[in-house]
């Protein structure tokens, strides 16, 4: 058996195709491609049962990612995240199967190490020695310390009010780093640049194919965790939107292999008031978003203005009749504490956002009695140290508590 | 069979039983205890195989664990840490087996959430609704926040020095914070007064008998990673001692149960030179050690002055011929980022201090040719932010890098 069954590039807007074996990043017409795999000859070989025994990781489903040598995989143990059931907030809410997938506990604390595993590992396989990227942080610090262990040069620039702890990632990962006074896409420009010359292989979000790739395990663990079946609605945190493509692709792929039945779970993309792009496209049903201006959001993770796969995060959500939901920063601070004190997760805001949401359409009737709704937690609340105040006591050596505690 | 094998409690200084269904804190003659099981029992019920299937967390050793029934598990998915090749440092150091046992991917981001997940689910299983401790930061984020999610109401009381994001934890956790201008030793004198009062179960280290029975499963999944083959050494940074005692512990149970075969791996205290204790005492043959004046390092976890289990680490250091170093602050943070920009492990400072122990032990010939190494990295550097220091090139939005990126 091969290690993995990718047959090609293939672009969603024009169907051209490419050759999975040359560096590719957009299509000719400027969409991202897609990676498709041999899986009618893949569900022959294997059956839902033969991956029991493998390792936890994203890697247990090596057959359907793009590198094609095993000696290519650049680890670091990243995945399985658990599945927890959040049983207090869930009663709460009304919602009586309520999970949190948690993506906090990847290497590099958020689920953009699953991208940055495959895609790294994948620039590997095709000799690629330096790549560069924009980010608001979280994604720069995954690539940059993947890219290390790869042996590959990273070059990432990131907003200057990007979470300071990504840039002490990329620091100590020895990557060249460079802060921009703007924003995302502000970065974006100056990579674009950079990569003009010819020296640099663009791993900007979907404009490299491969980190879907490692993001569409989300959606593999999740099937499997819940022994092959779809749960009702997944809520996820969206900015560039590659995790919702991701899990698209996933359950899809499992579908044609006939390893779960449909429907597809309903995708709902949860966004911030601040920056809120694909929900106004989709309360104007249309297929692809406009620029957000003046982007703010203390969920930084998803302040993303434009994203270049907005219709296919679009797409996603009308194909498994999902919708979009903006939620203030407010209420997200408010439910990141609420998440901490009632369940014992340390979540970011983004992650907190999708609580808010699921809460939101559980009382508007659009979660029903008895469904199985996952909210994605995307990173690790410990990224994020100043969405958190409290004044508290200090006492000097000696002292004791009050009474009353 | 039931959910747990766990018999009794008992007193490794003056051998004294107690019951496992009573709250117990020291032994009456003040020495720490430790929990016993019925393992030639369980040596008969099950088989290493038995393990495969199970999910991917510590609670697959459910057997020797000592909470009695499932339904007093509280998790978040905890464990199982990957076990990591470092080839490129381990080919710099002349260690052709040299690996990384990444704690920095558990809940709350250190190996303290073992402790913590056993620890507290114990206390719920006991009935206990309040308990307080001392901390450096990182067991009483763990603790609040497990204690949250079971309901159990937490009391922190941490050096104000201890890593901010520790507090943070602890705030959003609803947990009652308290900081004192001291150290450790200090908390810990405040928590005893507390706990005087009778109101509170003191969770201190190894002042409640369980925590070690987290810890431990660091040793079980080490084993059961390589195939139930003892490593020839284990590097662990040695503040309370816990880990080590909990490696120990795991690995003559294995031994008793016939799973692995001796000998057992050379137990390495790692400590600061800024608080060495440990070394101290071994380094000068002795069975327990003094407290350390003026205790200061980095490696802030490590910064503790006196264990209460000391005499239990130098006996498991003693009982295995490993040995005790001590290694200084800015070799420490050097080799972080070495381990960083090498292996793309963003590690603490704790984890950081057993890869130079190990650099220094193949140096000397006390790690020979061919062993298996591996190195405990405690939590993710992503709790540490201010470990590194780079300055960073601010760019204006249109402005392109440098023609030599």
């Amino acid at each position: 058996m091969p290690f993995s069954y990718v047959s090609h590039l293939s672009c969603p807007k024009c169907q051209s195709v490419y050759s999975i074996d040359e560096i590719h990043q957009l299509c000719a017409c400027g969409s991202p491609l897609l990676v498709k795999y041999r899986l009618e000859e893949l569900a022959f070989s294997l059956k839902p049962s033969d991956l029991m025994t493998r390792p936890s990781t994203l890697w247990r489903y090596h057959e359907w990612l793009p590198v094609q040598s095993e000696d290519n995989v650049v680890t670091l143990g990243e995945g399985v995240t658990p599945l927890i059931p959040m049983p207090r907030i869930g009663r709460e809410m009304g919602i009586a199967h309520f999970y949190m997938k948690d993506e906090g506990v990847l290497p590099t604390g958020t689920f953009k190490a699953r991208g940055a595993a495959v895609g790294v590992s994948k620039a590997k396989e095709l000799g690629i020695k330096a790549l560069a990227m924009p980010t608001n942080g979280n994604a720069g610090a995954a690539w940059s310390l993947y890219a290390a262990r790869a042996g590959i040069k990273a070059t990432i620039v990131m907003p200057v009010d990007a979470p300071e702890i990504t840039r002490k990632e990329c620091e100590a990962s020895g990557a060249n780093l460079f802060l921009v006074n703007g924003l995302i896409s502000d970065a974006g420009k100056i990579v674009a640049k950079a990569v003009e010359k010819g020296q640099l292989f663009d791993a900007s979000t979907l404009k490299e194919p491969y980190r879907i790739e490692g993001k569409k395990t989300m959606g593999l663990e999740i099937a499997e965790q819940l022994g092959w079946k779809m749960p009702d609605v997944i809520l996820y945190p969206t900015g560039g939107g590659v995790g919702i493509i991701g899990i698209y692709k996933a359950l899809n792929e499992l579908l044609q292999m006939g390893w779960v039945e449909g429907p597809l779970p309903r995708l709902v993309a949860v966004q911030a008031e601040g920056c809120a792009p694909i929900v106004q496209a989709w309360q104007e049903g249309k297929s692809i978003s406009e620029f957000w201006s003046n982007a703010n959001t203390v969920a930084f993770g998803i302040n993303v203005p434009k994203a270049l796969g907005d219709f296919l995060v679009l797409d996603a959500i009308y194909k498994t009749h999902g919708c979009a939901v903006a939620v203030d920063d407010e209420t997200i601070l408010a439910e990141q504490r609420r998440i901490a004190s009632h369940e014992g997760a340390f979540v970011c805001p983004e992650g907190a956002a999708t609580f808010v949401a699921a809460k939101r359409l559980r009382e508007n009737g659009w979660i029903k009695d008895g469904e199985v709704v996952i909210a994605l937690n995307t990173g690790t609340g410990l990224k994020y140290p100043n969405t958190i105040h409290r004044e508290v006591p200090i006492l000097q050596p000696g002292d004791a508590l009050a009474e009353d505690i």
